[in-house]
């Protein structure tokens, strides 16, 4: 899963997820964005990775002992030690927060093996001891029950919902501390490119208002004066 | 998928999902009826058949233009040309039935195919129309909209969640005025049997109960006499 | 539980739930509808009878085997042969139709014993045979699964929530096609009285807008020619 | 409020909602179907009329004692009387079915005055009276206390939001068994003419279906003969 | 706009919302807390203003394309612009989280025109931004999408549900810690005189509760000595 | 109430609520963890203490004056003088957070009791001030209006649903950052020291994760050379 450069993980880095949801929004795709999902902790920078799924259905109690993960090729555990270094695990949790997705060993090892975050529509477990590792996590809310309560594990890298979002393996998940927001693979250079000059515009709004301006001919640009003062910023700020 | 007896199928036709669900709680299983999906139109037999599934994601807009269905390979289309005849096509729609999961068309051409039936936890749209077929149809509530809108199929009998319950390819599906039940494939006789034995006791109490006599030491028949009882009410029956 | 005189049960019965809210409404009652309820077949009659209840707290698994029932004091079983001829029986399930209230055996004893309805803001199992019988039953929807996997009974007539409204033992509970109200037992007469002086003017009023007149002056009857006329009415029908 | 031509009309009463939709989503408008509302009594014939308007906000107790209807301008009164003949009123209650958003009287008066239809978000009370009359009405759910609980009547003819769909004043609604569909009103006649001619190929496929026909090829027709039959078939049934 | 003195609006920042609330509860308006609204950053002050109202409908995609924002007019362009300094914007967005109601620029340019703060019961975008600046907004979760995808502004200063309450233009808004209170405008002056009247006795209270006391005749003083004691801390305070 | 000896609450102070419900759910106990609560500030140390409870049903308005706390012995005033030391309080609020369940002054009262800590399923009003306490609350999310409005206290110390969990009065309540967790009082010891035994295992194995180790073998430890590692861990850490 090397499909995404480092040029582009690194524009998609210093951007935001409001401004990469604009981006998406002017290509006809409306919905990108994971509903109802929050940072564990916010960290300084984005996330930044490839999508690897786990999908999980609802736990049937028979198929769901504690014993199950004695199993070494159960599929929890599994996407837990393939999922590829630079990736972000996405969870389809149907959005049901009541037992984990995952807990704070799993995430653990994850970070362990270079793998850029983690984002379920559930909640973790030892959700305080997540908060404390560098590794972004995102869920809906912390929920203490192990997951053999409600969910289980049956795929690895199928297209799956998060959040009421599609997310297609190897799609672009961004996070920042707003939420995260999913990028299809095939046009994640041509939005990073977009949101990465939408931002620097973006900027200079931004410096203007608080400067005092009206917004009115400055958001959007459609005074001619706006266009040439940006301009200069740009020149000025190297930007 | 030829896994249902003649016999097996016969005894689930003439029991009811509420029997049912209590033989699968004495085997400790809790959570096996499809939550908040009704009949379309109530049908005088049940509804019994394998769990054929289609799952359903959320629609991205690039990937669902109106001319998808051209393809003749689509899983949805697919899916009717394939789901086997008596078995159940049973559609994980994440319980959203702002969109369509299926119409008119598609279900009258599933009853052509001789499927037993269909269940979504959305909705199907024609409903009117899909109410005048003879073939049970269960969803949460009618839905106009195409299913473009808000789903996309992407797979063919995998697990699905289905009304937030599991179902597994090849479970028995049981359905009837009330709802609808998902019996695991390995207990399917087992559970005939059982629930035919309790529906046998059930009527006995219902007539006891309409000739005026208490509950207490009848149901549950804890009174060795309502023991006696129920043999000479069998033996009278034939049952 | 004799409090409610026959003359007060008998205008219960001949006026809707929509003119008792507005008659409880005029003293300061606002939330006595119980929401999201709504009969299993609708009868001829109104529901009218003196609140028993029942209530409910979550299953915890260890107390809920499907044994319980053979303890001929459990909650549930004592409150079926408790519950008074004449009186309504409600019961508390904290608004959840995951699994059953109730079924029809129990139904069907309480209409022997002379109980006038059954009320809860969960669900019903055996509802199709429910619907069958001549006793008035509301709920939200139907619910094949045993109470014993999501309710334990635990009270009877205490105070208690159903479908997010108060019912105090012995309120008066109305029913009709449209839902059930509650009414404190202490001005149960009150509002009989004023209910049926409201029924007389609205059908007067319908009569009145379907012979084409305009609601304006009317309804309500500010202008003075209306009051005139109502009287008149009421002389001809003898109301 | 004559923008309505009849043939346009005509046609409108002769398609489905479910066609409408589909019709719709071609010219890229997803989010017309009011979700979560139904007919309160199914008809044989499509509610047709352009949207008047009615806005609700949450009522303050101060604002909504019993007594303000006695103001002969109450904007719920006055819309009653001011919609026009031929038109739909539609209601925004916000979605909120805990009080009425209209009862029987008000509902008869609208029949009286030729209006077409009403459809709410929320409810109506004497919702069996409103399903014994003529006139098409939908809501969510019975609910019998006044609007003064829990509604404000403020405006008319506004644009708003009903069942989570924008509804500007004029857009055509059209409703069926299933539900209704808002049409903006610039494209009402285009809609109508390709919903009528995508109506006429549906029935042809139902048929062929019904025949015993495989729907790969056939529908969506990229089979040429499938364009050959259906030719045949509308010269057969001259549609 | 100028309804609110300065003194009353001094009384307002130096009470809670909880306050607050007890005394709209004495006058009978039971309905005055934005449900499920808080602080995107709490702040030291309180946010005080009279309300300067937006309104959304659900957005229809041929009337917001990524262009709108080039009309000057556009009513929530508009809106940043009209809102009085001192006022607070409220917006209503029927609830809906799923696009933004407003962003980081927006924000900043109320903040730099005095506007005293922003409430909407959706979401912001650049919520992390918005939490950067000085002036308080209120909302229900972050929402990184444009607005144009789920709300279209329609109307500036007209009565609004916003969290499930009524706010009419001019209404006093009064934000802390906890959430945003809606006093009506006439009666602003008199809540916040009796609101300060409370917060000195519940400040004694809460002291005596930290020194050992017991609530019972304390709160409420029904023991004579409390108004006693009351009254000696009233003056050694000078409050 | 002093079932719960010292050693045994100690134990259970120094245990995730996580481990406890894996605890649990080895015995069969799924549901046991309440949801969708939270802490109003987290504390340093866990929240133990046997629940005394309280339940409210919706106020009705006759009922709930702002004079009903006069009363002396009004089941809300009374609980906060009852409940024992040691004793977390814990109040069915139907998961309604509308209005508040309680606020500072008796949060305060129950603190200089010695109360452990106080849970609702509803929401504290004066939740800046409750946050400054060093007393464990959770609840759902603030809520500034006084209980009066949704809530009437009627029972002290029975049985009780929370967060959609039984409550037995008795039961061991235990929270930490992630939430509150109910032990049934019978099993109490027997969970704390099979957590404690768990939380020895799982902080070797998360020391073992970070120090780069897969979780195949180790978590759970089929691997036999995990057990031997933990052995000598424990030895040289001495637990």
């Amino acid at each position: 899963m090397n499909s995404l450069p480092a040029h582009v993980r690194e524009k998609l880095s210093a951007v935001s997820t409001a401004t990469l949801c604009t981006a998406l929004f002017k290509r006809g795709l409306r919905n990108q964005f994971v509903q109802d999902v929050r940072p564990v902790n916010a960290k300084p920078h984005n996330m930044v990775g490839e999508a690897f799924t786990l999908r999980y259905i609802p736990a049937r109690e028979d198929l769901n002992p504690i014993t199950v993960f004695e199993d070494r090729a159960h599929p929890q555990r599994k996407a837990v030690e393939e999922c590829p270094a630079g990736a972000v695990m996405v969870i389809d949790s149907r959005g049901d927060p009541r037992a984990a997705s995952a807990g704070g060993i799993l995430v653990a090892r994850l970070m362990m093996r270079g793998v850029a975050g983690i984002v379920t529509d559930g909640g973790f477990r030892d959700s305080p001891d997540i908060a404390s590792l560098p590794i972004p996590a995102y869920h809906k809310r912390p929920s203490a029950p192990t997951n053999l309560v409600h969910h289980q594990a049956v795929d690895l890298n199928v297209p799956i919902a998060c959040g009421e979002v599609p997310v297609w393996p190897g799609d672009i998940m961004v996070g920042d501390a707003e939420g995260v927001v999913v990028i299809p693979a095939g046009i994640a250079e041509a939005i990073a490119d977009e949101a990465e000059q939408m931002t620097a515009f973006e900027d200079f709004v931004q410096e203007r208002v608080l400067d005092g301006f009206s917004i009115i001919g400055l958001y959007p640009p459609v005074e001619p004066q706006t266009q040439v003062d940006f301009a200069a910023w740009r020149a000025a700020k190297g930007r």
